[in-house]
């Protein structure tokens, strides 16, 4: 049986697909199943114990598809599984990869499945192991922000509202503000991970199928915390997870761009409250003087990408009837990237935080008595003044 | 003591702020004000019940404050509260009333508060308001959708992938589909109702105050369920929380809108699988035969309308030093309007599943044999065929 | 013949229409054709002038459609034409007034006309009277940034890059930038103009109709500079054209943006290189020495709101078939609130430009050495050392 | 004189950036470097050309950087000048390259250039081939919809409104709505490429030099329509061009989702209005009677990719004051990627048409008589009855 009847399995005629068309179709997909191929690879083999239990699979095919599925993961891990044009999509390539060199167990072990869910078991995977590492990373920023307030935290920082000086504020109130805020978004994160942690697997097309599968047994089996019931919704709920994770990512990024907007404020010459280490700083080609915090605008300008994500996912995924729409294909980039991109910015961002420093003196003398003038208001309101008037005795004397 | 002095208390200057100027800044804000000052209401009470607690206020001044706000509330609930230009904001108004019906209370309710926590803590009552409105008009659909199913469940319908028809369903797998759809809807909306559910008041400026403040008890008071801690981070919260909040409105606007194609489609002449009442449908100007499902064509928009409002909130947030910034003023239309917009799709779309009824005859004949193609398949398989062979025989079979 | 069959004409069954869903179709809705509604008389005025030309109106009914059409005219500039719920929309509401007042005009009116093409009339011309005046006002700006380059253009200012001081620059190249920009913005407004100018009228519901309607008559009655020929591509059009429009105005507000942000930031009293008078500030209710430029923050958020309703435009109008979908009326909002923000901003600014003026003093004080470590490395390649080498130099001179 | 020293030029301090933060600023732009650097080695050969001119290369020199640059054109072509992590940027590898192999005119190429005006050009200059290509296969999709409407033009087909039977029309009242379109697009698309025509080269790094460089040279050399004159407006035009740019792109997509749509809608087995060629159809690797139209799904969601890099551009590009801003360098992907994507989708949908075809005979069968109502009541108006009046008439006689 020769390996040429298999090269792209649910193609019509032979083939005669218009190579443009082909082009359009997966050129720029395979890139992203190159991404998510390694967790394919485990959603086929839950599959295929599955498949072993209700009986489709005998112990040796089962044996067999596992083993070949090691060799795949192996193959991939190092970097000579590559998806290329032809291959039509991971799916094709892990069941032909399956039947070459183990025969009839590749041509069973789609009994039961569509690309449909399997795409769907993947990205779910995917997401998950992306979303506990950027939960990891999250913790250890926290720790380096509290680190830092401990630090520096008695250093007196003038509080700003509108951009001019407002109130009297520390250096340890600034960095405890992104411990909140970070703290609030790893509660977000964790509603995106629990509706993300639901097993797809066995909805096949989106309408189930006829056949005994066990779909809480492969949702064990590849550690989802429950089966995602309704096979339609299965694949209705794609574009919206997607969004609801990328939504969560985009709180971190706020998070994010606050302390990018900041510090690059923060380190202006004219107001130089904090000292940057030349391990963040970057030249200019033309300006020999130029030492730029590159590093915290790229940072800065990240929330704005993913938003841009968002808004594709959101846009592509409405006014869509219910199941399977190929436009889906297109939410796999906006999702793997706003992920890799925070993943990238919150390990950047602790590397930031680790290279910078309160300017002790400049922060002392930016202290001036302005910052004080509600203060005074208050010493007045202990006295029996009512604030209004307080404010107004306090206003009057600073115009002179 | 007259009240001219007291209009646009904040204002320098004796109000020579260019009335330009002034119309740019207030104008639409009011208007938003005013569905927002009740909360502002509750909010001024229970941090005039805290100043007498902590000494600021005597037990009679606080008795007055409370007076002058249940006067307000009943001035609001009649219309007759009602915020112009030259009013500044809703804080002043209600500020200027108690000064000028009661004296010095009025002079003293802004001890130890600004703005800035003060608006903050308006909009998280009428969002908690709103949420749990929302919520619990999702629990009603979700009940409609279990009727529908219920009633109609047996009856078949084909199952599209791709806009063609695939496999078989039923209407009861449909229903189904949302009600799972609204039941993560509840969990996503649940997250942004508890981190909504802080209490930003006392937090000041965004640099907390000298003065003792219980904000425990103000947040009591209030019914929210914690203190959010960090005053600048209440600040920095604003934009993410409103963010929150809109992404998890469009978490349910999604699933409408799914809901609203289907039907869309469905209704077609060209499908007719549902019949739609009188009491949702229109007519056109010109055609006079025409009868139109505009209720969910207008269910559908809605979706990229409150994308939109998301965009809105993120962008303006970003690229922000911490701290107030007046930008956010224009957070508030975006989150206001997208609760309103749901509130109101949540009531519409049960609606318009109460006035559809699938046509069983239609749908029946609608079920034609290629959508029995995988059953025959897996009957090959049953048989001990390896799927990928099944598939090519049936494949084959059906090209003659 | 009473009134009482003609309220909402196109309404099937006598009005059964649920009071909900009718609410939730036009509620919003009427308050925006109460802006357009004076566009709506014009194009209604031009059809009967029309519909006489090619004898369907007699001389006697278009006089007397005229003369109503007039006083609906007054009405409105009065405030005495409003539309309430129940008037369906302004069009029913104008057929309505005539065939109330003047009987069979009134009655003959719609002939030829649907809704779809009436409405988008009056939004093209709406649009078009807006772009108009926005036009007017840039070059108003212009002058403004002109006059102010002139008067402070000698004053010498650091010109930033990354935030950082990089180059000398001076205050009138910073206001020239904005010109250029501004000069841009009008050549895009222009195409936005340009696609607007043309004639829907006569395209019906978007097939066309059997009568020999003469589009070219009413297109030049109305001003406009074509008719636009496909009677499906008028509705295809429209969000097309809402969306250039507004992606127009976003130019104009990116240059405003950029504007506010310099303010901002010059302004701070870290930087304080421009003077701003108390016309164009505002003060804060909790801290007496505040002065805050509002004004400029609100400014710089503009642009992030019609961003947002750029999207909504765009994903409201995709994934919908040709010809008209209720959807679109949805896109009535975004554009009309995006021409009044844009309108009013650009007076705003030139508000602003007004009263800001740049602290000499201070400039000059600005101008230390480090800007002009390029123009010394050009020194040493006019004396023929290679820009690398000489870049070195400087940079390792600059470091002792 | 090794090369050690050049490779990152602009780098503090020996190249002790912290290697992750080297990362995050590099990695994802080196890929958009390489296909930009093209575009750089024009604009580096126009630069020197005009160094040459005003005396700062001598002939001898400028004939060497001349036969570099070609050299580096080749090993472009043949895929042998790959930009790798440590290259920092194309910039720096030409000029590195040119000083490893022709000495001292490398240390001098980059006289009076910044990167910042470096880029720009290159950017400019790829963006203008590609809007030119873009341009041309619009007018090739334009004859491909006239050869359809020419060929199947008289076949009647049922005009839609709301998704519902409204109006009779034809297959060529379609084609040519997308013809009329398509050349709106074209008009938008020729205001971008005016925009993008103009030469930032020679503004440095946004204040221009105090050399006595000769912009309008370089401009002309490189084909230029002309000079972008305000050297900060250089800067600051970047995002706003990319934006105008992408929204031009925009509005061709829109076009397109509206045909693909339309085809998706009516090549379903209920509508079966078009038939399609195997050519353009993919099938299921589940259901073995599925034809898909794939690529008609992969058309459609394109505008909602763009729209959200539009939403990068804008949100990434505002709340930065004048000047260079690192940021800016996350705007190159959304654009670049933009300007492929429309390129590929032009065509796409031009092949996808030449593979559809009308089903005449069902097309005749749908021409019911519900879409003459309007004809009907027409008639009646040229009887004398008022339009009105023939309305209800026709929807009275509808009914029984």
């Amino acid at each position: 049986m020769g390996g040429f009847y298999m090269k792209k399995l649910w193609q019509k005629n032979n083939g005669k697909l218009n190579p443009t068309v082909e082009a359009f179709e997966t050129k720029g997909d395979l890139a992203l199943d190159q991404k998510l191929i390694i967790f394919d690879v485990l959603g086929t083999l839950a599959h295929a114990q599955m498949l072993k239990k209700i009986g489709i699979l005998s112990k040796k095919e089962f044996y067999e598809a596992k083993k070949g599925l090691f060799e795949i993961q192996k193959l991939i891990q190092s970097g000579k599984f590559l998806l290329e044009m032809g291959d039509e999509d991971m799916h094709t390539k892990i069941e032909n990869y399956l039947t070459e060199n183990y025969g009839e167990v590749g041509k069973k072990i789609h009994t039961g499945r569509s690309r449909n869910d399997q795409v769907l078991t993947a990205i779910r995977l995917y997401s998950k192991d992306m979303l506990i590492t950027i939960q990891k990373n999250i913790h250890t920023l926290i720790k380096t922000f509290k680190a830092f307030g401990k630090k520096y935290g008695d250093i007196p920082m003038p509080g700003y509202t509108h951009m001019q000086k407002a109130m009297p504020s520390t250096v340890s109130l600034w960095a405890e503000s992104f411990i909140e805020s970070l703290q609030d978004d790893l509660t977000v994160l964790q509603t995106a991970h629990v509706l993300n942690d639901q097993s797809p697997l066995g909805s096949a097309a989106g309408y189930g199928t006829t056949l005994p599968l066990d779909r809480a047994y492969t949702a064990k089996l590849l550690g989802f915390a429950k089966v995602q019931k309704n096979p339609l919704y299965c694949q209705n709920s794609r574009g919206k997870i997607d969004a609801l994770i990328i939504g969560a990512l985009i709180q971190i990024l706020l998070t994010l761009n606050k302390f990018a907007s900041d510090v690059l404020l923060f380190t202006t010459s004219e107001f130089d409250f904090f000292e940057v280490s030349d391990k963040v700083t970057t030249g200019s080609s033309l300006m020999p003087q130029k030492k730029n915090l590159d590093v915290a605008e790229l940072l800065r300008s990240k929330v704005h990408l993913i938003l841009g994500n968002y808004t594709q996912v959101i846009s592509v995924s409405s006014n869509l009837i219910s199941g399977y729409n190929r436009d889906m294909q297109d939410t796999k980039k906006p999702l793997i990237e706003s992920l890799e991109i925070v993943l990238e910015s919150v390990g950047v961002a602790n590397i930031l935080l680790q290279n910078i420093a309160p300017n002790k003196d400049v922060l002392r003398k930016a202290m001036g008595s302005e910052l004080f003038a509600v203060d005074k208001a208050f010493s007045l309101v202990k006295k029996g003044i009512p604030f209004r008037d307080a404010y107004r005795e306090v206003k009057n004397a600073n115009k002179n």
